[in-house]
């Protein structure tokens, strides 16, 4: 704080790390302008001014009006990220759909491609079908000139360097799915030959896009659970994902609820998956898929009011062991759960109740909550990208001529 | 690193810095010499003479003899930690014992009473017994001109801010620990009046003995558990304690592995407790304590064998769930635990291998240790006192009339 940045060292580190900050600060911000800059950075008006101006130039900041501060002084140009230029690719591939997304630099989700497809195939022929609907999304994205710095996959598995280790619900093991995804894209549209790619599991991913996203930002240590085909889950801890000793951290679909029950995919038994998942759950309730089981719960069907509440009993019975180790601030349930809270609530509600270490959960405080709209682990994928731009913005600065 | 010290500047916060240095440099070593200081820490031999100087004089370490490097030069002295003046005073109390250790510089373990006794009473009556014990154990620390630097208590429960909140095995709810044992310790040794006091789980002071002391200096991220009447756990992530949003993270004792088992005292059902803590084991190999169990085991006597049995295969349930959240690389069994190895490891090994989702385990890479011997709760409270010395012995010298 407080340290001037040094004009001749135009290309030095100091610089770099200064251009990233003022970069950070207008993208945390919103809006804002050169003088609210400076003092949330601690640099001096002069600095700051250099910063954006080069931070216009390259595209990464756009002026727009004036603003009034409410304080003394002159009113402000405001300063707000690009909505074009660098953008974040994700890309999540589950079991029975892929979505990509484009979000660019204001976190605004841009593109959005969804296709529901069974994806209980070859590797190769999935990763190529992510590539096809990528490639799709990307010219999408072109027309807004929005340009890919980087894309992340989210995966339903465990995922460690770029490839997917074990996947039960897609019926892979040791996939390379970085490279797969990357030559099937680069076959599609060259001009994405090594475009920087990052992997990780679905969940993981879902849990950080609430974070960055996410309208509960006074959490900082939350249980994060997806429910889709498997049931995800992604543990946070002061801000950051619990990864594990082997990056596989947070298998919470596999916690058992019933050591007798029916043999589960990953060769155990009786594992929250195969009450909570959603093809034991839309199956379990005889409906077609989640919008006939909402129908049928919201008509008071019995067998889906039993399924669900069945669901929510073993979801509570799996989360109050996951809280009594963890202690979170809170538990966050997405993919199909929101939609389904009014009916899987009480029972859950009920056996953490019951089951926490009593001085850990308090019913009543929000700390069951929905997941935020608008944040799935495509947007996860996708914030890990932006994350980069904004850490070191003068590596994706395009190449200019002087 | 080659950051000189400032010789002038002998109170500053580089020399004290400095000083830390050294001194947490021979204390891991164990032995050492001014050279093979002045290497390991980048600071130039004169100023690591100087440093060393003043750790003799303060009494923080001691010269012992001469060396030979094995490499070309002069012979050095053998420099040590003292096995005098600071030390490390821990406190366990636990539900059926109080353990008080005293442990000098070098990590010894020096004095230790433990006595056996139903600590299920009023916690003043209970933290005035164990502070009569330490009280007798710093008198035999003082015989070996030991002095205490501070004192850890490790609790079984949930502690925070100094406080116990709640232990059920003790019937405890929101005691002030700290003041009462600090309290009750003063009024037997008016010496000890302001010394300083922290307070944590035993799970947790177990698992930071197992870092400090312990012979699995390889392990990083691990569980913990502790068999006691209770079953405590602790989790180790990258080095460092895991504690969760209110400090209360590790309650592995209280994961449910029997939905519809017998009640449990923190008011669930069918915890892992009411199967592998203590009383239930020996309760239900229907015999007078551990080491009768021990022998019943022994002798193969098929009711001990079907209780070690189930409790086997109930802590392998739970840790299944805890493996699958947190991808440790492994798992050490304390307290109880490592002499009924044998016994329990058959039936746990068999449900880690079955449950856990298959990339996180393999079986046969000592992956279920048993806790390294002598690292205990009350060694790991000694620990945290010595760390606080070692980081800024300065603060811990004896005053001196110059």
């Amino acid at each position: 704080m407080n340290q001037p940045t040094e004009p001749k060292a135009d290309k030095s580190g100091v610089r770099r790390h200064n251009l990233s900050l003022v970069l950070r600060t207008v993208h945390e911000a919103g809006e804002t302008t050169r003088a609210a800059v400076a003092a949330r950075v601690g640099l001096t008006r002069p600095a700051v001014s250099s910063l954006v101006e080069q931070l216009l130039d390259l595209g990464f900041l756009v002026e727009s009006g004036k603003t009034f501060s409410g304080q003394a002084g002159r009113p402000g140009t405001v300063l707000k990220p690009a909505d074009t230029g660098s953008a974040g690719l994700g890309v999540e591939i589950n079991v029975d759909y892929v979505t990509v997304c484009v979000v660019d630099l204001t976190g605004t989700d841009r593109v959005r491609h969804t296709e529901r497809l069974d994806n209980r195939a070859a590797a190769p022929d999935v990763l190529t079908r992510a590539a096809r609907i990528a490639a799709q999304a990307l010219d999408a994205a072109a027309e807004l000139r929005l340009a890919p710095a980087g894309a992340g996959l989210a995966l339903p598995g465990l995922v460690s360097g770029g490839a997917v280790r074990q996947a039960p619900n897609l019926g892979w093991n040791e996939v390379d799915a970085e490279r797969l995804f990357g030559d099937a894209l680069a076959a599609l549209r060259p001009g994405t030959k090594g475009l920087p790619l990052t992997s990780d599991n679905e969940a993981n991913m879902a849990a950080l896009a609430e974070l960055r996203f996410g309208t509960h930002g006074d959490l900082r240590t939350f249980l994060h659970l997806t429910g889709e085909i498997g049931v995800g889950g992604a543990i946070v801890v002061h801000g950051e994902l619990l990864r594990g000793a082997h990056g596989f951290a947070g298998e919470i679909g596999h916690l058992v609820v019933d050591a007798d029950g029916p043999r589960c995919r990953c060769g155990s038994r009786g594992c929250l998956e195969q009450y909570a998942g959603q093809a034991a759950l839309v199956g379990a309730a005889g409906a077609t898929g989640v919008p006939d089981l909402v129908r049928r719960a919201e008509a008071a069907d019995p067998r889906a009011l039993a399924a669900l509440g069945d669901a929510g009993r073993m979801l509570g019975r799996a989360l109050s062991g996951a809280v009594n180790l963890l202690d979170p601030e809170a538990v966050v349930l997405g993919g199909i759960y929101p939609r389904l809270m009014p009916w899987l609530a009480p029972a859950l509600a009920d056996e953490l109740a019951d089951r926490v270490v009593s001085g850990l959960w308090t019913p009543d405080a929000g700390r069951l909550r929905p997941a935020s709209a608008a944040t799935d682990a495509s947007r996860g994928a996708a914030a890990l990208v932006l994350h980069d731009v904004l850490a070191d913005p003068l590596a994706y600065a395009p190449t200019t001529d002087d």
